[in-house]
């Protein structure tokens, strides 16, 4: 930030509000004992000049606070209930300490803490995000930018405006998706149906593209809309064998959707794999180990995006590295079989 | 970092809502005194243009930051296997947002990384702090009243100069393991085992003095110690049934350390509760109605606990509130009867 050079000091201010420097710093430093209207003109006078005050600007000769903010844009119960955020935060955790530098996971309840967030980001108190699980419509990454903070996003970001000169790291998951299906077909499967992620996420829109790259006009019937959590592949699994009775194989969005799934084929008497086969994503362990049977999924390895996404952001904020314009970094999937296909 | 100049500014916002500076600052710090129709002239303004408040200036004027931070005293690992931590969390997420302060979790490897935690804490980024899981030796507590931050600790703590004039919330962990090991005796057991939990934590300490409350001078081969894990319950079993093999109750600190006790219970053929009773500490759900057989257990609402300890910071950090002495809260805990015993 260029401001450096010419930081406003704690004399400027005063000088601008006609006070003395020892009641500039009575005001900054909590106000006591500075009457209203005296107060009010040095507070005046530090906004017009965007004065900063101390502990600021102790970060401001560093130009580090030494702190990553990591915003998961989910509520609190998801990020503790679903294993793949314990994960990509473990991979981040471990390359910021690595590097001495504090994680700050900021927590919301929904979507309406997200203009919070924002202001959290925009505060100075870290010196940059990395931001993952974002969703179509979500105005966060807008409101990042307006901030100016250097972020990495974890997942191709969906929004229109053009990816361009935006960092994040993802996996292949329409290439991944694809490896499933042809798994499926390759045992001699027909009727293949997917239990999607939410829609307005790119891995889960990534993941049904690859289906469609192989089922091409397969049965419309056969795709069932769901949202990454064993509740939601339960629902879908109902709604699938309700509809299409004749379904023989299903690839389900991640490893929790497919674990619910198994439960409802069980409990409905189809027998896996004979009857249905069934084909994860993640390879999510416990959970893909887990389920009876053990599933066959998609692996992409959590940890190790997480590890990346707090490289290329730390590698951003070292002044020694050269100017460069962010993309994208999408690691591979490699299929893992199990007893479920 | 360009995009800062381009950030909106306050002049901007005035501008396009035709009103003065002052006016956009009071009504972006709470409105105080500012019509309504101008006020929602301002809101749109800042709407429109993306306009993020500057938290430096913002925070001059009502001297709050809007965060609140909490700090688990484990390894970024424990805190997403326990769900203890996240039951905490919700009920603290809860609390806070309702209030609109940002939850900021600052997360570490290990007790290496608490001095850059108390930095962090003592940098300007947060209002106050919410403390848990912290263990005797820790110098964080320390660091942190180095700091001068208001302070709320889950559990009481322990430190040899004095508790008064410090805040926490604890439960009563004294008097609910003296009433499951009453309620051991009161069955007819005689050869009374505990697995104590990591004796450098209040909490464990604690439920150790309950236990010999009650005991008084029974077998010392009785108490074994563990640590809050399954994985550790296991171990402390299986060195319990090899020391005193005539055990026929076991009182576990924690619910996961009893989940790895019934484990190894059913490995060597002990029946439960025919030959060995046993009784947790927690009531954690699901994991202590998905034992086999279910837990019988003491329970402490852990998420009323987040609650509270939120709600005490906040009513510290309103300056309307008056000066008192911090004190402990510490609530009541039930017997859960379940097959265990």
């Amino acid at each position: 930030m260029t401001e450096t050079a010419q930081r406003p000091t704690l004399e400027a201010v005063a000088a601008r509000a006609g006070v003395s420097r020892a009641t500039v710093s009575r005001v900054v430093n909590g106000g006591d004992g500075v009457r209203e209207p005296l107060a009010e003109r040095v507070r005046r006078a530090v906004e017009e000049l965007g004065y900063v005050p101390n502990q600021a600007a102790r970060s401001l000769v560093t130009k580090r606070h030494g702190a990553v903010a990591v915003v998961i844009a989910e509520p609190e119960t998801r990020v503790f209930a679903d294993p793949f955020f314990a994960l990509q935060l473990r991979g981040i955790s471990k390359e910021l300490t690595a590097q001495d530098n504090q994680l700050v996971l900021l927590l919301t309840e929904g979507r309406d803490d997200h203009t919070r967030v924002a202001r959290y980001l925009a505060g100075g108190h870290v010196d940059g995000a990395l931001v993952f699980s974002l969703h179509l419509d979500d105005p966060l990454p807008g409101l990042i930018r307006g901030a100016g903070l250097p972020t990495v996003f974890g997942g191709r970001p969906g929004w229109s405006d053009g990816e361009a000169g935006v960092a994040y790291v993802d996996s292949d998951n329409r290439g991944g998706a694809r490896e499933a299906v042809r798994h499926l077909v390759g045992l001699g499967r027909t009727r293949i149906a997917h239990l999607t992620g939410p829609l307005d996420q790119t891995s889960a829109a990534d993941r049904l593209d690859g289906y469609r790259d192989v089922m091409g006009g397969a049965d419309a019937r056969l795709v069932v809309e769901s949202d990454f959590t064993p509740a939601g592949g339960e629902r879908a699994m109902r709604a699938l064998l309700d509809r299409c009775p004749d379904v023989d194989a299903v690839f389900a969005a991640n490893d929790l959707t497919a674990s619910g799934a198994l439960r409802v084929l069980r409990e409905r008497g189809r027998r896996v794999p004979e009857d249905v086969a069934v084909v994860g994503f993640d390879d999510m362990l416990p959970v893909a180990e887990a389920t009876d049977p053990p599933l066959t999924t998609v692996r992409q390895d959590i940890e190790e995006m997480g590890r990346i996404m707090a490289r290329l952001l730390l590698r951003r904020l070292d002044p020694r590295t050269p100017e460069e314009t962010p993309a994208g970094v999408v690691l591979p999937t490699t299929l893992v079989r199990r007893a479920s296909t």
